[in-house]
């Protein structure tokens, strides 16, 4: 089958032999993927990834022992567990140790004209959810999961938070603005600061103020809460210059070289700094279906997979938000 | 009076001004002071401190408002805040934005013959407790307080406790070692790394285990919690290494430059990172009183006020424990 598959030789795509369904597998036709910045970072060598890229999907199950499954239009949670240690059992499994992640790790991905998943991953897509939306699912799940950082964190501030000022997004890339969403949709205050004054503007669609990254000026207004979604090594000098004292920093880039920064604030403001990967997809399907949250705005471009390797060079351009790749 | 003067000219110990007693201030003549590895950092430009050095002492009130103060032997809660805004008002002012910090930001020191703080920030010593035991009350402080942050950030699992395995405790140096009686003397299961093995032993007396960092080797053994005390820019990729998923790490170590690490784990295995600065006096003085800590063992060297600058140089030395000096 046709594939996007991450070196060596770099990057290129082409035929791949279809992947192996174990055991309570399911085989999905992907009906459209989408280019996710973890792609580009595995690209430059994250996580040492080699075989087909890609996680962001929405398919069709054209193989599976549970016969409901034939024929319905899925969505995957890309963490696959060994379905057996305390954290599948009790947390999902999203940190079991021996877990495959959908064209992260270990795990042949989406940019492809088929992909395997434990059926038990697997969310079906209402019929009223159109795919350019439902492929929106894995991100917005990691979006709607800040929330849960935010809420375990500020647990023993939560009465503070009405007048604690909006939450700061930092980046107005797909990620930041999907983070924007999913805030919005708890209705929390947003402030979004960006680079580009049109993925700005999508942000004060949503109800978020804004503000150019340029403008904050050398004493900016601190902030009671601050995701970093910037997909850039130098967002976290800035997110700690942001908060307030004892605040509460959202962690969500990875990137595939270290970082290096003045860590002193998180010991002197005493700062609260939680990691955030991915989320409930179940939940982001249901934000989706019923139109609390509508990313389609989001849409940048789509590539037919046989120029999948464009696709991800179109990705890589600055200020592009989400391009779509169809097999 | 004699100082030890934090540059320019080069730090020395020479007269210097009085300190000037403001409305609200005691005076307070030193007794017994201690060097902290801040003071260290502080001598290396660490905040741009310049002044007299040290924040860690008893000593007694000779000047005060108060009546009930002057003859009384005292320690102080470090952090003089405006005592008006929010963070005074509701939380003691250790984050208050316009506070002064003994001998570190804003306000002459404790090496030093007098110093001044507000008489809101002084607990009074009881008679049993001798002067070689309460000047470890503000370090003591700051070793308690990490117990406040365990308990913050591991509400949501505070069931899974007592499975949870010992908390490890990175670095046995003085803040290390004051640590681990800090999560003794709570009852808590303690595993402390360090260099030393002299001062791992000290920890083994407290009832922690113990193992050399060298010895830890590529797999080291996964934990809850880690609390990060090494002092040194490298401890905190250590801490990431040694943390199992949704582990919570507690920073200590401020230092005066940069650190450069590969933070993809704390989004990774979203772990909690949270920063943790002074603590509660009144309690380390509780503390020290009942002999539920005894922190005696950790002094290794006495110097007078005149030769304060060999107690800092001897203080930086590898692997020495607590230096103090008397006026």
């Amino acid at each position: 089958m046709l594939a996007l598959v991450n070196g060596p030789p770099p990057r290129v795509v082409r035929d791949h032999p279809r992947p192996h369904r174990g055991p309570g597998d399911a085989r999905i036709r992907v009906r459209l993927a989408g280019v996710c910045d973890t792609d580009l970072q595995l690209a430059a060598g994250y996580m040492g990834f080699r075989g087909v890229l890609g996680h962001e999907l929405v398919g069709e199950v054209v193989e599976s022992a549970g016969a409901w499954a034939i024929g319905t239009r899925v969505v995957a949670d890309i963490n696959a567990g060994c379905g057996a240690c305390e954290d599948c059992r009790a947390r999902g499994g999203h940190h079991c140790a021996t877990r495959t992640v959908l064209g992260i790790l270990g795990r042949d991905g989406a940019l492809a004209e088929e992909l395997v998943m434990p059926e038990r991953c697997l969310v079906p897509v209402p019929d009223a959810l159109c795919d350019e939306r439902a492929v929106f699912a894995e991100p917005l799940a990691a979006a709607l999961h800040v929330l849960d950082a935010l809420d375990a964190l500020d647990a023993p501030d939560a009465a503070d938070r009405g007048r604690a000022g909006p939450v700061v997004v930092l980046g107005d890339g797909k990620l930041g603005l999907l983070v924007v969403h999913a805030l919005r949709s708890a209705g929390l205050a947003v402030r979004l600061v960006g680079h580009h004054e049109d993925k700005l503007a999508l942000g004060r669609a949503l109800g978020a103020t804004s503000v150019l990254e340029h403008e904050l000026g050398p004493h900016p207004e601190r902030a009671r809460a601050v995701v970093e979604a910037t997909g850039s090594p130098g967002g976290l000098a800035l997110a700690l210059r942001l908060l307030e004292p004892r605040g509460t920093l959202v962690l969500k880039t990875t990137t595939a070289g270290p970082a290096s920064a003045d860590l002193a604030p998180i010991v002197v403001h005493e700062l609260r700094v939680v990691g955030s990967r991915c989320g409930d997809i179940a939940r982001a399907v249901a934000t989706l279906a019923t139109g609390a949250v509508d990313p389609s705005a989001l849409v940048a471009a789509r590539y037919p997979l046989a120029r999948a390797d464009e696709a991800l060079a179109h990705a890589a351009r600055r200020g592009v938000l989400k391009v779509l790749v169809e097999p």
